[in-house]
């Protein structure tokens, strides 16, 4: 789903502005005033009248790319199903997120929005991203977990954790500098975190 | 350095308030005037009148711990010079950070406010962290390739990023539940990084 070809007016016009405002000046540096006037809409109460709050303004921005996501998410399972190589079940983690984020071209900021909602105390209390949050994600997990049936469950929970915080993290990080080629980058990006994500998984644990 | 141990008058207490709050609401949800009113000042302009900007304010608390962790790696680097062993050298990017976090108890909000500062777009800004800022850093991550000889450079460069991210925002995470006997989890997070880290930098890289 890219933009351009799918105009929802007014609202999908304050979307597109107020993510990349978020991710270019911070979601707590931008206001409803200045998303209005930046998207060209003249009514400084725009924001509030489709939206509400700035908290509802976030859930939507959030869910117009989780939806698309977790549908990657769904292929790539299916496609994997009765796997027990680990790396399989890696990329069911990594490649929804940055396929996705490949298919917003440069106007790709969502990478560096989720980075915020982990991270903003005031985001993270909205409670919209954790580890194996949806039950297609505990299914990934899972059948990764699968993969190591000697691993102790704290150990397995901690590279969990692990895993979630690295792949956002570092996505929003090449986000930053996105090169008018962005298909090539994310697919690198995945790469090199399938393969950086299976030692970490696999390293023996000293405990 | 425990802030019971040194007061330094109006501007220690500043520091104490304003970074307890950044951590537990954001950088950019609080205002001068609300750290003034929570350190119990009275004069709403104390904040600006110690620090200037809240760029200063921000720069201050980060040197306040910068400059004590980077002591701890120093005695750390001195202690394993020689060593051909990457998960002394993992340490030394680790243990320094979590050592620290561990000596200021229960009242401990660096993590967080480290994670804002590698997150927030106004904060990056600032330029203050970054992987391999110090000389001292530096020396650490050349330390670790030597151990990995046979690395090719962009494999480790993203690896060093890989590493830095992962330290911050684990411990982030950690800091937010932190029990009353912190020294144990601080410890337990310090092995769980150098172990899973281990994996990750000597993971083979398929690309």
């Amino acid at each position: 789903m890219t933009r351009s070809k799918t105009p929802e007016g007014t609202r999908g016009r304050i979307l597109d502005t107020a993510e990349r405002m978020f991710a270019e000046h911070g979601v707590f540096s931008v206001s409803n005033r200045q998303i209005s006037d930046e998207a060209g809409l003249g009514n400084n109460t725009a924001v509030s009248y489709h939206f509400g709050s700035k908290a509802e303004l976030v859930r939507a921005i959030y869910l117009r790319h989780s939806e698309p996501v977790e549908l990657l998410r769904e292929k790539a399972v299916d496609e994997h199903a009765g796997s027990t190589d680990l790396r399989d079940w890696l990329a069911c983690l990594v490649r929804p997120f940055t396929d996705h984020l490949a298919s917003l071209g440069t106007s790709s900021w969502y990478a560096r929005f989720v980075a915020q909602l982990m991270t903003e105390p005031k985001l993270r209390e909205l409670d919209l991203v954790d580890v194996g949050q949806t039950p297609l994600q505990r299914t990934v997990y899972d059948a990764l977990h699968r993969c190591l049936p000697d691993q102790a469950p704290a150990v397995r929970d901690e590279r969990d954790e692990m895993a979630r915080t690295l792949i956002v993290h570092m996505c929003a990080r090449r986000e930053r500098d996105l090169p008018a080629d962005s298909t090539a980058l994310w697919n690198a990006t995945a790469t090199g975190l399938v393969d950086a994500l299976a030692g970490l998984y696999r390293a023996p644990s000293e405990v």
